[in-house]
C-alpha cells in the first residue's frame, strides 16, 4: 500500500500545490487504487504518475467545497474514454448524488461503466472481507467528515517448507493447513496448522480527514491509527483565520495525532502563504507537539512497509516540475 | 487586442495540450478580456500567464460537452477570492444556467460579485457603444455555437498638431472637432473636423468556433473575418472518426476558412494523437487549401496589429514547462 497525494493545497490551486486529491494505492491488495477528494485537475496531476484511472475502484468525498470536489466530471469522463469498464463507487455527504448526475445529464458525459454514488452518513460506509472504511462527521463550516480504513488482520501465510519437512506432501492438504484446520497424514500422525503458518498479521488502519477545526470527533476517527492524514491550513501566527473559517492550525492538527495515539501525522491543505523557508518553520512548530510529522507535497508517496510509512518519491515517474 | 490560447485539446487533458480555453485580451479596448470555453484547469493555465481572474468580463461558452465548460465553477469561486467585485457574465447554450447555479449552490461556492448567466439562441448576444458579439448554432451532436465578434469602426483620431496649426486653442473646440463637429476660431475662420482628424478606421472581426462538423453555418460566422478559430480534431486519415463524432478535419477548417473569404485561420482542439512531426503534417495538409492557416499551441499568443494578427509568444511571462 502507498499514499501518494496528488494535491496538498487550500481554497486554490497554487504553482506549488494543486487542490485536495490524496491517492491509496491498493495495488497488491485489491488491484486497484482509491482517491480521497478530487479537486480540479486532479485528472492532470495524475497524468504525471503512474496511475491509470481505470484501476479507481472508489471515491470518497470528506465535503462539498470545490476545492475538493470540481474535478470529478473530468475525471469521471476520462476514465470511460480510458478504456474503464469496472464499476466505480463514489461516496459523499449530502448533496454529491445530485452534483455528479445533475452534471453528467447537462454535460452529456458517456459513462462505460457503472457508476454508484453513495450519499454517508457516520459509521461504517465500506466493508468486505478484508477492508472497512468507517466516517465520522468533523467539525467545519459545512458538513464535512473524515474516513478512517481499516485493513483486516491478514490471513496466516503457509511455511512451506516446514509443512514439507513435517511430511506433507503437496496437494489439497496443504491449503487445509493454511486455511487453519490440521490435517492427519497417510502414516497416521497429525500436523497442526499453528506449526506450520506464520500468526495473522495485523492490517494497518489509516485515517484521512477533511477540513475541520480541532474536535474530539478527529481524535476518535483517529484513535491509534497507524497513519493520521489531517489538513493544517494555518499555523500558530494565523490561528484567528483557522478559527474564522473552520479550519485547523498545524497545532491543532498534533494534537489530534498526539491525543489520538497515533504513529504518524501527514499534515496537508496548506494554505499557498506558506512556501520555501515557512513550510519547514510550520513543520517545526508541528513537531513541538507531535514529533512524527512531515508535510505533504504534490506528488509525494509514502510506502507502507515494516508497518511504519517511508517516503518513497523516487518511485515517481516524473516530477511535474521536470517536465 | 490579443487572442491568447489556454487550451487546445480535444476531449481530454494531456501533458501537450489542456482541454479548450481561448482568452480574447482587450485590455486597452475595455480594460478586460474575455474567455471562449473554459475547460477544466483552465485557471491553473492561467496562473502561468499574466491573467488577473478579475479582469475577466465575459465567459463565451460554445457547448456543455465537459472538456469546454468543467474549469468554469473553479474560476468562478477563484475569481471571488481574487478580489474580483465587478459584474461577469457567462453565455452559453440551454443547461449552463441550471449547472452553474446547481454546481455554486451545492459546493456553497461565495461570490462577491453579480454574475448573470444568459442562455443564449442565434443573434446578436451582446452589443454595446464598441463591440457586437452574435452567435450562430453549429453541427455537432449536441447544440454547439460558433461566436463573431465584431469591434465597431473605430472614432476619427485628433490629429492635435495640424489643429494647432490652423489655429484652434487648447481647450473644448479640440473635443468639438474630434468629436465630427467644424468649428469657428475668434478670428471668423472656420475650421473642419475632416481636416484635423483621421478618417474612422474599421474594427476587427474575429470568428470563434465550438465543436462541429463542417456546415454552412460556419461560413456564414466567419465570413469576411480577419480570423477565424475554427475546430481541426482530426486529419484526412481520420476523416470517418471525424463524421462519426461531429468533428472537423483540418481540411474541413481550412475549406471554412477558404469560402468565407476569411483573413486567417487558427486550428485548435487538436486530438492528443497529433504530435511532434504530426502537427507539421497537420500544418501542411490545411495550407493547401487555405495557407494563412496556423496551429494554436498552448499558451500561443496573436497579436491584432496593422490588421494582421502576429504570434507574440515572447511577450509570455512564463511558460508552464520552463516552470
Amino acid at each position: 500500500m502507498e499514499i501518494q497525494f496528488l494535491g496538498t493545497g487550500a481554497g486554490m490551486p497554487s504553482k506549488q500545490r494543486n487542490t485536495s486529491a490524496i491517492v491509496m494505492k491498493l495495488l497488491q491488495e485489491r488491484g486497484t487504487f482509491w482517491l480521497f477528494d478530487c479537486g480540479e485537475a486532479t485528472q492532470h496531476q495524475m497524468l504525471y504518475t503512474a496511475l491509470k484511472p481505470r484501476k479507481l475502484e472508489k471515491i470518497f468525498i470528506t465535503h462539498l467545497h470545490g476545492d475538493h470536489i470540481f474535478g470529478l466530471p473530468g475525471l469521471l469522463g476520462s476514465r470511460s474514454f480510458l478504456a474503464g469498464d469496472s464499476e466505480l463507487t463514489i461516496y459523499g455527504p449530502k448533496g454529491i448524488k445530485e452534483w455528479i448526475h445533475t452534471t453528467i445529464r447537462l454535460s452529456k458525459t458517456a459513462l462505460q461503466y457503472p457508476l454508484t454514488v453513495v450519499e454517508i452518513s457516520e459509521g461504517v460506509i465500506f466493508e468486505d472481507d478484508t477492508f472497512c472504511v468507517e466516517a465520522k462527521e468533523l467539525a467545519h463550516v459545512i458538513p464535512s467528515f473524515g474516513y478512517r480504513v481499516t485493513q483486516k488482520p491478514l490471513p496466516p501465510t503457509l511455511i512451506l517448507e516446514e509443512a514439507i519437512t513435517r511430511g506433507v506432501p503437496r496437494g489439497p492438504l496443504l491449503g487445509q493447513l493454511k486455511a487453519g484446520h490440521d490435517v492427519e497424514l497417510e502414516d497416521g500422525s497429525t500436523v497442526k496448522s499453528r506449526d506450520v503458518t506464520t500468526a495473522p498479521a495485523d492490517g494497518f488502519v489509516v485515517s484521512i480527514l477533511g477540513d475541520t477545526k480541532f474536535c474530539e470527533a478527529s481524535i476518535q476517527l483517529c484513535d491509534e491509527a497507524d497513519l493520521v492524514i489531517h489538513e493544517a491550513t494555518f499555523d500558530g501566527d494565523t490561528e484567528k483565520l483557522a478559527a474564522e473559517y473552520g479550519h485547523s492550525t498545524i497545532h491543532d492538527a498534533a494534537k489530534v495525532a498526539q491525543l489520538a495515539n497515533a504513529k504518524q501525522l501527514i499534515a496537508t491543505h496548506i494554505s499557498a502563504r506558506f512556501i520555501g523557508s515557512a513550510v519547514r518553520t510550520l513543520l517545526e512548530q508541528g513537531k513541538t507537539i507531535f514529533p512524527f510529522l512531515t508535510i505533504a507535497e504534490d506528488f509525494s508517496t509514502y510506502e507502507w512497509k515494516n508497518r511504519t510509512f517511508h517516503r518513497i518519491d523516487s518511485a515517481l515517474m516524473e516530477r511535474k516540475d521536470d517536465a
